[in-house]
């Protein structure tokens, strides 16, 4: 049986990147594209690499007769997510990429993105998007809150680590490197191809970076204690990927263990043998996430290395992955292909 | 109905590209991959993007049981090629990815290769796998010789315009783009990252590059008359993808109307509207090809663009799509996956 | 004796490549630098990489006392130079690097530019500033008008053809290759990162590039009849660097000789043996331009291809290289700085 | 005046980086260039970028006459370097870029190099090659060991805060990225286009990098204790740079105002304001170093992050800094080359 679906905000890099995964989707096929400022656009003109496809052109969120949909994609900026979610029909399911619903305490999400929440009533009902830690929830939500494609990486490589009690909890250093696309298509002088090539360097420091809001909800809850994390990104010149390279303080073999012990049956999650590290370019515009652990000539210490493709298992595939659940399909549906590599 | 099919050297990046389209055809099965020098490795420590597929090791092509395969894939390197496919069990289908049976004539591939061909048997019975254009020969095929990337580029932009004689043939000027991995995984000082990043450089220079070898044929078969046409690839600093720039004498909307007429009902082959020309991210890690057609201020004149994924349609894709109608499966079956971007 | 420049225009990346010529140029001093929106800040703030550089900050033009400069850099916007030019003191020597006072002729300029020119008297009296070849009459000039970085590179290839008569005048076709930094600083999205790199494209298609008023004007000059090329610039994913590569019909050993011996004495143009063709790499951040020669195998046809970085030896170099003749100072000065390679 | 220099393995990335800056130097000239492997070639064949200089063939090193020569720059391979450098003419001054002669230590030497040195009698004199830091040492010594070029960077970051006491020393983390020309010349799968191109990961990992051995050996003795670091080295895809971000214990402020402090006189490490960090597109191709300092969230930590360009600051131009000292000549002399930008 085939799902109709909407994208609301086709036109951003996470919404082509959803439109690219349901092209070969078999139960589901894209009912209608939202753009504000592109409407009237084919999607072809606006995105040529989908110019195979037959898809509706893109119109305004108005235009979208919603009785025919099962469910929607919500690829909107932060803050309008909010705004238009709460103007959707009510059984409406609906899964949002935006950062709008990822935190459930509203002062914390104040506290991160300056102004109260506008919607706080479903708030309190969405559920927190990372798939492989909130599957039963999420099969049975109306509304998921994607994570952070950072928040994702890091949380893959640390959530059983803490869950275990396997690493100290005051003292674990996230060094992230993150590819461009993670900005998104707008305009920003940094992101222009002259500045980015041939540039390696820091950002969002001191922890300033909203997905911090997300490590300090999920971890904290998950020890039972407030857990502060260090943690900075870095921008690098490669389009798709991020890799999280943790300094914790435990014992490498056993945290390794940890982790292939909780995702050895997991579709998506693999861990390399101990020692091995992954590569960003081995999971590119695919749904998988790698990870990998290495101890330190310091006895005591391990370094816990993730990596995944920030559009696809960081946003747009655990999009689909979500939505494969709540609407009773298989969760793995159109969602194996293989990365490309080179 | 499963087909199983054998990849015979599957360690370099044609070998690999196969393996991750068959990922996810429904109808085809991995039932041997070979590589001579890293036999008794896993597929994981070759290509680590390939871990999450359950696959067979690496073996030597001695060790491989023909009995229960369909169809085989030969990634071999040139002349190696034509040495093992001549020792296979006789009515086994072959797809060949070398450049050992696209030449018709021995002389000219003497003249090309630089030494005798060893299998002028074979060399008779083997379909030019360009599958737009010898569809029929192909699905009753034993053995299908898989074209060069470049050649398929530039054959997609210009066979309609000999055939319908809308160009003139003593003056075609071809000048090509091509991305690293058309040179495959082997060491190479020019292909070390620091010598081609920021690089632009053209190579096989005056009319020595051996896919002339494929032009000359197929050219001056169509047009029933000798054509011999100008051709300098040039190396550009992308992982994957060609760009053919065709710069020739007639009428461009002639042409375009031509090309579009031609292609309207090809799954694969895109002609784009007048005017607009198309880029190698917008079909990468896909089996499409755009084409482009422009004027010139000069009358008389204009140029046709094309592109494709030099691994995919122009070489492994290609391949399963020919291996599709040799087994009597959907010509498109596993190929519509979109193209990445970005 | 140390001369003190103006920089109109420095917040753009010819400013910066100007500042960043001079810093090391023994007899130039920059004593100005303007940006009308970035006024009052740093020039360290706006490009880091001049940091360890004792600059003026950067103010309004209105804000320059012109008294004590002795040459004037504009490197402002097309259209916007012409208007502040003609309000510079009388005496006051100006290197413009817009594309304002490239073509002699009102109308050519009104034909490519869209509208008529705003300062005609000063237009009848600007040098074409392609030194090689204007060399006499820039030391003498008051404006020196500033190539474009593509007319450029094509003329080094194909001045001295044209003088000598040595190929077919109606059968020039030049496919270009130019890095990103071309497109300036400004903000365009197909400008960014995730947009260029992974991709080739052709631009200005049909005959619409502006350059090709230079290209008309200068061969037809040359050639004491009119001369109009085939040219088709790609964009390509490098940073820096600009690559012709013109097909044209003539004895290919005769061409090179020709190219070779023109530029025997040249400091900055360097041909290549017969039969190697240059990389953009080899020339980056540098004020030279290499060319190269190869024959075809069809007879009587040939390819010179030439390559320059676009803002040193393409627009600031050269800029620089003419201020040098304009004060009395040696034509190398500050300009023999090395490649830099990888 | 003018002194004469021989470069012992010139055909490698650092070598030809000392010819480029040699290039534009007043007081150096190149009188020997060697390469065993390309003996009797010219160095444009070789390095095509350098085609504009007057240089010496490369050959063999039995083939230099050292009596005319005041210093060599040995850019060989590690191991090499000691035997060759033992067999120079006693007084000659050698500026030693492999990393035979860092360690001063002969136990040392072995546990991270896996055999015993082979001149340990040098071993003994050698001066440790971070100018800043051994400048007296450097002037007066007849042979200086150029520093590990990630050891470099991270010791301009860390040396002056353990000098001052001001972090923990038993949590110091080091998370480097560094660019793919650190890799040499040499032929890798790894380092191919394709395989770096798209890709960032971790390697040298547990603590297995040689470059510790400078750590430990530098800082163990400026603390007056033993000093382990943890440091994890991570290939970026950028031709030239290394930034080093290194996570202390220590308050930020604190620690800003003795980097500040420490490198005010300094022409070649710039410390940005509080809370800026560098990138290392804005150190490419120079000899600065750029260093900031950025506090975190939980009290009592900063994250200080250090860049420079590997083949210069890090290897060449370090080396032409401390060969300027050894001869008595300015140490700016023709370093003062401003970053390339973009």
């Amino acid at each position: 049986m085939t799902h109709s679906v909407a994208i609301l905000g086709a036109s951003g890099y996470t919404g082509a990147e959803l439109v690219r995964l349901i092209a070969t989707h078999p139960s589901l096929r894209v009912a209608a594209l939202t753009g504000e400022r592109k409407a009237g656009m084919a999607m072809a003109e606006v995105y040529p690499h989908l110019r195979h496809l037959d898809l509706p052109k893109l119109c305004t969120i108005d235009e979208v007769d919603f009785a025919g949909i099962d469910l929607v994609f919500c690829a909107l900026p932060h803050a309008t997510s909010q705004a238009v979610i709460k103007t959707l029909p009510d059984g409406l399911k609906v899964v949002d990429l935006s950062a709008d619903f990822r935190l459930r305490d509203p002062a914390a999400y104040e506290k991160w993105y300056g102004k109260p929440h506008g919607a706080t009533d479903l708030q309190g009902t969405a559920v927190y998007g990372l798939t492989e830690f909130y599957r039963e929830a999420i099969a049975g939500a109306r509304l998921v809150a994607g994570t952070g494609c950072n928040a994702a990486t890091v949380q893959f490589a640390l959530r059983p680590l803490i869950e275990a009690a396997l690493i100290d909890l005051d003292d674990i250093i996230v060094d992230l490197k993150c590819g461009v696309s993670g900005a998104g298509r707008s305009l920003k002088e940094n992101m222009l191809f002259g500045e980015r090539s041939e540039d390696v360097a820091a950002y969002g420091l001191g922890g300033t970076h909203r997905h911090l809001g997300e490590f300090d909800q999920e971890f904290s809850e998950i020890a039972g204690r407030e857990v502060r994390i260090s943690f900075t990104p870095h921008l690098v010149p490669i389009n798709r990927g991020i890799l999280a390279s943790c300094y914790v303080k435990g014992e490498a073999q056993a945290i390794h263990a940890a982790l292939e012990s909780r995702y050895a049956d997991e579709p998506f999650v693999i861990v390399l043998p101990f020692g091995t590290v992954p590569s960003t370019a081995h999971v590119q515009s695919s749904n998988f996430c790698h990870i990998g652990v290495a101890g330190d000539r310091i006895p005591g210490r391990a370094m816990v290395v993730s990596t995944l493709d920030n559009l696809c298992k960081g946003s747009s595939g655990q999009a689909v992955q979500n939505a494969n659940l709540m609407l009773g399909l298989p969760e793995t549906e159109g969602l194996m292909l293989a990365p490309v590599f080179p």
